[in-house]
């Protein structure tokens, strides 16, 4: 009997697993460039963590999450989101304590039962920042461009911005009024979800992807900010023009929870003939208070690697991306082969990336080899060259062959 | 209510998180200069595939692992360990019919409940390498060697190689008979653990820790190998001294299962007062065919991470981390502020490391912020300087301060 992974996992293997170190490594290098530092927490928690962290209405709360008992009788939940866990540890280890803002980052496996389909898997990946300890403007500007930035710089193209204000929830008590008037006599022509989302959670509404022909004269949030609010986004919209993010104004852009505030924003890129979201964020300056911090302000962003990487590769990018050897050992004989066990040995102990074959193979069928690693060099020894101390050493770019010491190899391929 | 990690989970914070991220790199870079690849398998797997894999007898398996039903009404089970997922995915994948050996590594989080205690935790990490494909000791010799390595360039001490060959199922029949004639007449002076497996599993009683003294005179496996086994086995040693790595012959260390053929391998270090086993591995030329792929053989390495960093630290290792940043951006004046914001950002896009204040604190907190991040440079603009299109950059470490124009500071920091 053969086993298979689990419907909506993946196995990343080489050849794939390449786009993604280098996205990660980007994603790591601008977050260096932004003073951001990483965070690693645990891939379960406890499932109340999750019920208050990201909510109890919300659909991943609801119906995706990978929630279990222990061999200990507690319910843990494979995390299906970043930042309840990076919240806890805020709180949990007094990082608020510091003096300085807390800004953290995360790159890992999340988790959430939904149906797979192409792109969306039921363990998927996040790279998302979180900072944590200040409601100035300029942050949420920054983590805005933070992710802007990470787009344009792995290469993907015609990645826009939208923002909105989801104001305070004392704003929103206000807006909610003005917008249940608006909908309740559009009730019936609405979708089930919307019909659901009126009673629990009427600005998610204004989300839905099918009944956007309702809500054309819908009121705006923006249109009910208060002046702290209002202050607020200015100055965040103003800093994204300083910078030169461009981006939109998406006045039905949503988090629709009680501790989002403020700033709330989406990443939208070309997708497979369909404008797809592929991360945002928001600020939420009631969720360390709800999952029982001191009242401390936070933003953050995450983004989702899987969408990230099929966009790239959509879009044909080319990655500067090489997993060529520095060189390939041929032995011919006995003898030689004990030396190239040893040989490949020390050139590897000198930095150089060295193969070898390990299947007894015939010398056409290791030149082969040495082609597929796109090897730059291919050094053959045999056992007539062991015993004068030589090696033949091959530049395959040039298609120039000559004869050094053994023990100048390294030296000959470092160069 | 606070909420509180599950136990034997970490949370690894910044401060601590350089540690492991250098030590990932070097893994790497090794596995890089080896030609291993990464591969990345899911977090979970069917609970089927590591009651096979890892086996039914283990103590994983019987007592540690973290299985539970998903919303499919599927067994599930948390991966415990590396090798099982690798192989799975190695013949789910056909990698067995591509023409060079699969040299694979993986780095991530692995899950056994036990009882937590220092240095050990429920969710750990390992560093694992699997080359699946060929049965040459040259390959038994370079894992072994590439785990000397990666121990030796972090910068561990005192790393010891101990090695056997656990030979072949047929000899280990012949082998468990002797080793039973030895062990019944003891049978009531040993352990509980050590009575069960003698039932079980007996090779591995020779691996108990509290009744060594009663094994003195215990029958060796290697008086038992056949021809096979003497010359793989005599070929991995001659290999290991050729290279150079030091090794000690440990004709009691086994791994259980019968998928285990030929070298068996630990790493020990000096641990806290006593001698650890900090990683270790083997080949298991069984394995791919136990979990229904072809007959493969296959050889490989796990190592544990929490225990190679806690070794590190108990050593007082220097690693050579920095998280210095270029430069840090005081604003003086509400112009300023909004000039920084912009600054900060360009800075950012051209490379460099910069930081800024976002608490609205006077100069002097700034100042020490600076300092705490260890800045190379700290830049002043007061809305005066703005106004001439000028800002103070001092270096911190020479204490020298000069006004530069704005538009080349990120020329001057990157020098």
């Amino acid at each position: 009997m053969a086993f298979q992974k689990m419907p909506g996992t993946q196995d990343i293997l080489p050849g794939a697993v390449e786009r993604w170190q280098y996205v990660e490594q980007k994603a790591r290098d601008i977050c260096q460039r932004y003073n951001f530092r990483e965070i690693r927490t645990p891939i379960f928690e406890s499932t109340e963590l999750f019920q208050r962290g990201v909510g109890e209405t919300t659909d991943i709360v609801e119906k995706e999450m990978y929630t279990f008992t222990d061999r200990g009788n507690r319910s843990l939940t494979l995390r299906p989101e970043g930042t309840a866990g990076v919240v806890r540890s805020y709180v949990e280890n007094k990082l608020y304590g510091e003096p300085d803002v807390s800004k953290l980052y995360y790159i890992g496996p999340m988790f959430r039962y939904e149906r797979p389909q192409a792109g969306r898997y039921r363990q998927l990946h996040q790279f998302g920042v979180e900072a944590l300890g200040s409601v100035d403007p300029a942050i949420d500007a920054e983590v805005v461009a933070l992710g802007y930035t990470f787009y344009t710089e792995v290469g993907l193209k015609g990645v826009r911005v939208e923002i909105n204000s989801v104001g305070t929830p004392a704003v929103r008590t206000v807006f909610r009024e003005r917008l249940l008037a608006f909908l309740e006599p559009k009730r019936e022509l609405l979708c089930k979800d919307c019909q659901s989302r009126m009673d629990r959670n009427p600005l998610r509404v204004l989300d839905c992807k099918v009944d956007q022909e309702h809500f054309t004269d819908a009121p705006s949030i923006l249109d009910s900010l208060d002046e702290e609010c209002q202050i607020h986004f200015d100055k965040v919209k103003m800093y994204l023009t300083d910078m030169g993010i461009p981006y939109e104004i998406n006045h039905r852009l949503v988090r629709g929870l009680d501790y989002y505030t403020h700033t709330a924003f989406e990443y939208k890129a070309e997708g497979i003939g369909t404008i797809d979201t592929v991360g945002g964020g928001g600020r939420y300056n009631g969720l360390v208070s709800e999952i029982g911090g001191p009242d401390q302000p936070g933003v953050g962003l995450g983004l989702g690697l899987e969408r990230t990487i099929l966009l790239l590769q959509h879009q044909e990018t080319e990655l500067p991306i090489s997993s060529q050897i520095d060189v390939y050992v041929v032995a011919l004989g006995e003898a030689a082969e004990r030396e190239v066990t040893k040989l490949v040995y020390q050139l590897r102990q000198r930095g150089i990336k060295a193969e070898r074959d390990y299947l007894g193979r015939k010398m056409k069928a290791q030149m082969k080899s040495a082609d597929r690693l796109q090897a730059r060099y291919t050094a053959i020894l045999g056992d007539d060259e062991l015993e004068r101390g030589e090696i033949s050493l091959k530049d395959m770019a040039k298609g120039e062959q000559r004869v050094v010491a053994l023990d100048k190899l390294a030296d000959e391929i470092i160069g």
